[in-house]
């Protein structure tokens, strides 16, 4: 936590304080070069970064010393001379506690290395609780996480359902009952740590730019849940909107003729695509009917998302959510009715795929919110 | 234009250059803060881009050496104490030579000021030219307007029809025999000057989130003329897209069973809303049938739009076109069909309007590519 000075009272020099930006400025850029593309010498990061020799001596000796970066001995091979040392990002330096909210009746949580990989799980009942009941709920399970961690916590990351606000305000989410409450600052009190809350699927986009295959820097995530969200990372960087509400068209009108949604309208993209709307739709049909009907939804999806994809000119759009319903015949579908809707110049480079991070994809996008924050890392 | 050192030999030590990337990166601090904010003292200076006093009065000092900042007297109005002094960005210390090639048959181009005025224009027939011969055309233009221009000429901006990649190559725009041309390279081999080369509209975006009245920093401009292409501004920033094509919906199926394109497929947003194609629609209808069929093309935009606006949470939606075709009911019709397609917290707060810079729009962009490139300003 930081040492506040007193009040009035400038705890360093403006020229100082300048100083030290840019020397955080200069870690970040080396903690991204030894995040994205692994183990290196001090000589690679001084050519990668446009650092000099000495500052990155300096800096890698101080990010060796919090224990973020090691040292990995000689470079392997033969060459002439004295072979370069390696120093590589510390997988095992700290721990991400991480939060999914957006799951149907339970929150998930879960500490989670900064190379993403989940070490540790747990999860609560909401058992109905809503409002101040559900931040305790939520403040409860990362309590229980921060004590179960065997190494530092960098900070404290949240996926949430609803629109959220970039200072971790939950503006709307009516099945948690929060309207307009401050999640982040709720945790950062009282767990004393830094916290990072963004909407769920924002939080998939990134854990899928930074740790799934679509690292591109241009890709939709569509999680299809009870509801219908999507994230979006565009030039390498998370959209928030102009009202923090980038990615919510579950309850866009793409059928005017389609069926009633429970907000009152017809034809929003949740009638056509949320998981009790695709089940209720197949289940108890025979494999090939079932098969068209969910081709049948792909084809309609394709027709929605055409003039998003173009527009965007994306090189991903993944699909997060069951398996069971979304690979296979509606994943083919939406692909071939984007292909046969968009120029070639765009719908030939684009991929389709379902999501290989599963279910975790918003717990590890999550720890992405934290890395990013923290260290500058993505 | 730089002065390149001896191969192998570095002009100054790296932690020099270190420095001037500092200083670069704060003199552009101030000048978007004075062309943003307006004018104000060194010390509000200070307060707002958190540089210190000693810093600002440095940094400003040579401003007003290179004639970019001027100085403008004491603050009006009476408080105690020594009046401060107040510095503006100088709207005269340059011009910017601008050029819009995406006009059916002419190339036009124009002095600009820093301002976004129009200081003067000029304007060449392609009468067929194509390929390196449309690239001589341009250049004598440019040519042209250099030898015009009674200040400093701080760079050339051009907004180009189709693709056009980062370093200013044109990949593919047809009408000019241009494919993989680099326009960027070949204007600045001739001229000897800073050019900028962007998609008409994209650079239509830029000129109105800069000059406009659509600043929230999250809109997208639909230019309708002889195609249909898009330019968006997202978080402030110009979207490129995984292939330089963002914005490139004109050739989006948006409804298959609409009218043939050139393209060789069915249903293309150009087949809805391309200048040729509206004015086939309409002319000869009388005053209601036309409003009618202008109303019908509305909704029809209304409902391709919905998902782009609902997934990027737009702020400004701005067409930009023939006002005798576009404003009124085509207009209205669209945003009546966006608001019915959007939730209420994306709907409510969109503004969809026509463009009041007119066919300047891309002139006054092409400005805002060379302002950014040079100064750090937008």
């Amino acid at each position: 936590m930081t040492q506040l000075s007193a009040p009035g009272r400038p705890l360093r020099p403006r020229g100082k304080l300048l100083q030290e930006d840019a020397r955080r400025h200069h870690r970040a850029l080396l903690l991204q070069s030894l995040f994205r593309d692994g183990p290196a010498s001090r000589a690679d990061l001084a050519r990668a970064t446009g650092l000099t020799r000495v500052t990155v001596s300096d800096l890698v000796g101080g990010l060796v010393e919090e224990g973020l970066v090691e040292e990995l001995g000689a470079r392997p091979g033969g060459r002439v001379g004295k072979p370069a040392t390696l120093v590589g990002f510390a997988p095992d330096a700290a721990d991400v506690v991480c939060l999914d909210l957006s799951a149907d009746g339970r929150v998930c949580g879960a500490l989670v290395a900064p190379t993403g990989r989940v070490r540790l799980r747990r999860s609560a009942a909401v058992k109905g609780r809503r409002g101040d009941d559900a931040v305790a709920l939520v403040l409860r399970l990362a309590r229980d996480l921060v004590a179960l961690a065997e190494r530092p916590v960098l900070g404290v990351g949240v996926g949430s359902p609803g629109v959220v606000d970039p200072g971790g305000t939950v503006l709307d989410a009516p099945n948690l009952g929060w309207h307009g409450t401050p999640l982040s600052r709720a945790l950062h009190e009282r767990l004393g740590l830094p916290v990072h809350v963004a909407n769920d699927a924002n939080t998939a986009a990134l854990g899928e730019h930074t740790f799934g295959r679509a690292d591109s820097g241009h890709l939709m995530v569509l999680r299809v849940g009870t509801g219908v969200g999507a994230g979006l990372v565009l030039g390498g960087a998370l959209l928030h909107g102009h009202g923090s509400a980038a990615g919510e068209v579950g309850h866009v009108v793409v059928d005017e003729d389609g069926e009633e949604c429970a907000c009152g309208r017809t034809g929003c993209l949740e009638t056509l695509l949320a998981v009790p709307r695709l089940r209720a739709r197949v289940d108890g049909l025979d494999p090939a009917a079932r098969a068209d009907a969910l081709a049948g939804t792909g084809r309609r999806l394709g027709a929605a998302l055409a003039p998003v994809v173009g527009a965007l000119n994306l090189r991903h759009l993944v699909l997060s959510g069951p398996p069971d319903l979304l690979d296979g015949p509606l994943a083919g579908a939406t692909a071939d009715a984007l292909r046969r809707r968009l120029m070639p110049v765009v719908g030939d480079d684009l991929v389709l795929r379902t999501s290989d991070l599963g279910e975790d994809v918003v717990l590890v996008g999550a720890a992405v919110l934290v890395l990013n924050a923290e260290l500058g890392v993505s």
